[in-house]
C-alpha cells in the first residue's frame, strides 16, 4: 500500500480521535490536518466533504498539500467507515475469523449506542451523568473476561476509547454542562466502586497503549470542556434567575 | 465453510430482511425460522438474543430444530453486523477493493440514515410521506450513473431494498398511518415524475433479483399494514372527535 492518506480531523472531536487511533495502530503512514470546528476552512466542504464534518480521508491521488486537495483522490468519511477501511487497509486491526469479526462490528454498534447518549447528555447538555455508569456497566456485561472487546486489539476499541477518555476529563475535572459536583461525584464511584473493577482494567489498559498517548491531549481537552461548562452553568443560572 | 447456519427472522421486519437478501445472494445453505413478533417463543431472548429483536443468526455447532438452539453455536445479532457477516463468509457481496467497501459501508449507513425517517414517520407515525420523496432525492444523489449502490450488486443493497419495497406497498395501497389519499399521490409522483427516473430504475433493478421475489411477500406485507393503517386512521379519527 503506497497509496497516500490524509486525515482530515479535530482534536475535540470523539468521532475523529477513532480514526486516529486506528491510523496510529496500523502503522501507515498519513498526514494529519487539523480542522478548525468554529471556522472551517472554505474549501472543506466542496472539495473534502459536503456534509462539512470530520473526520474525513482523502485516499491516493498525487501528494498534495492538505489545505488543497485534489479530485484525484478518494474523498472518504463516516468514523465507523473509516475505521473499517483502515481495518481493511492494513493487518491486526481485525482478526480475519468472520465471528470475531462480528463481534467486533456489535460491540461498536452496541457499545457506541450504550454510551454516547449519557455521555453527550450530561457533557454537553447539562442532563445528571448517572447514565454514564449505568452504559459502564453494559458494556462491561460485553468485555470478555480478560483484554480488549474482543480479546486482541481491534477497531472496537478504537471506536469507544475517546469518549470514555473525554467522559473521564469531563467528570474527573467537573468539567461539563451538568451540575458542579456531580462530575466528580460520579468520578469516585468509578474509581472505587467494586462494580467497576473490569472496566476500569480495560480503561488502564485502553490509555497505556501508544495510539492513545500520541493522539490524547488532556490539557487541550479538559481547557475546552471547562471553558464550555462555564458558559453553560452560566446560561442555566440566568436562566432560572 | 460448512457450518450451519439458522436464521431468526420475520416476514414482516425491513432490518431482518436485509438479511435474508444477503443469504440468499450468498447462496450459502440456511435454515429460516420465522419468529411471531407478537408473541416470541419463550425461548428466543435467553437462548438466542437477549434483545429479543430479530433478525439474529445461531453459527455452527451440532445441527438442531431451529426452536431448540443450543449454546454450542455462535449467536449473533443486529442486521447491518450480519450483512458484513454473510460477506465474510462469501464471496461476491463486498468487493475486495478497500475504496469500494469503504463506499458500499457509506451508502449503508447515509441511505438508512436518510431514508428510515421518513419511512417510519409516514408509514407508522402518521405524518405526511412527503420526506420520503427528499430522501430518495438524496439517494439518488449518492448512486453512480449506471448499476447498483457502487455498481455490482453488494450488501449495500441489500440494506436498502426492504425499506423501498415496504415504503411502496405502502404508498401504493394507501396503507400507512398517514392521512387517506396521501400515499397514492407520493406514489403517483415517484412513477411519474422524471425526477425521480434514476431511482426507478435502480429499484427495478432491485426488484428483479431472484433474492428479492424468493424473500418478500408482499400480500402478506400489504394485508399487513392495511391493517395497522385502519387501526390508527381509526384511532386518529375518534382522537380527533
Amino acid at each position: 500500500m503506497t497509496e497516500q492518506i490524509t486525515l482530515y480531523t479535530a482534536k475535540i472531536c470523539p468521532w475523529a480521535h477513532r480514526v486516529e487511533l486506528a491510523l496510529q495502530e496500523s502503522k501507515l503512514d498519513y498526514s494529519r490536518f487539523e480542522i478548525d470546528l468554529t471556522n472551517k476552512p472554505e474549501w472543506y466542504a466542496p472539495k473534502v466533504n459536503p456534509a462539512s464534518k470530520v473526520p474525513a480521508i482523502a485516499y491516493g491521488g498525487p501528494k498534495v498539500s492538505p489545505d488543497a486537495p485534489v479530485p484525484e483522490s478518494q474523498k472518504l468519511a463516516e468514523s465507523y467507515v473509516l475505521l473499517e477501511f483502515i481495518a481493511d487497509l492494513a493487518p491486526g486491526l481485525l482478526p480475519s475469523d468472520p465471528v470475531l469479526r462480528a463481534k467486533a462490528r456489535f460491540f461498536i454498534e452496541t457499545a457506541t449506542s450504550k454510551f454516547t447518549p449519557g455521555f453527550a447528555g450530561s457533557v454537553l447538555r447539562g442532563e445528571s451523568p448517572e447514565p454514564i455508569l449505568t452504559a459502564i456497566e453494559a458494556i462491561q456485561a460485553l468485555l470478555p473476561a480478560e483484554g480488549f472487546a474482543i480479546g486482541e486489539w481491534s477497531i472496537a476499541d478504537a471506536a469507544l476509547t475517546p469518549f470514555f477518555a473525554r467522559a473521564e476529563v469531563a467528570l474527573k475535572h467537573d468539567a461539563g454542562a451538568f451540575d458542579e459536583g456531580e462530575g466528580k461525584k460520579v468520578y469516585e464511584t468509578l474509581q472505587s466502586d467494586p462494580k467497576y473493577e473490569r472496566f476500569r482494567k480495560y480503561f488502564k489498559a485502553l490509555k497505556e497503549r501508544d495510539s492513545f498517548k500520541q493522539t490524547f491531549d488532556e490539557e487541550y481537552i479538559k481547557s475546552a470542556y471547562t471553558k464550555r461548562s462555564l458558559e453553560t452553568r452560566a446560561k442555566k443560572v440566568s436562566a432560572n434567575a
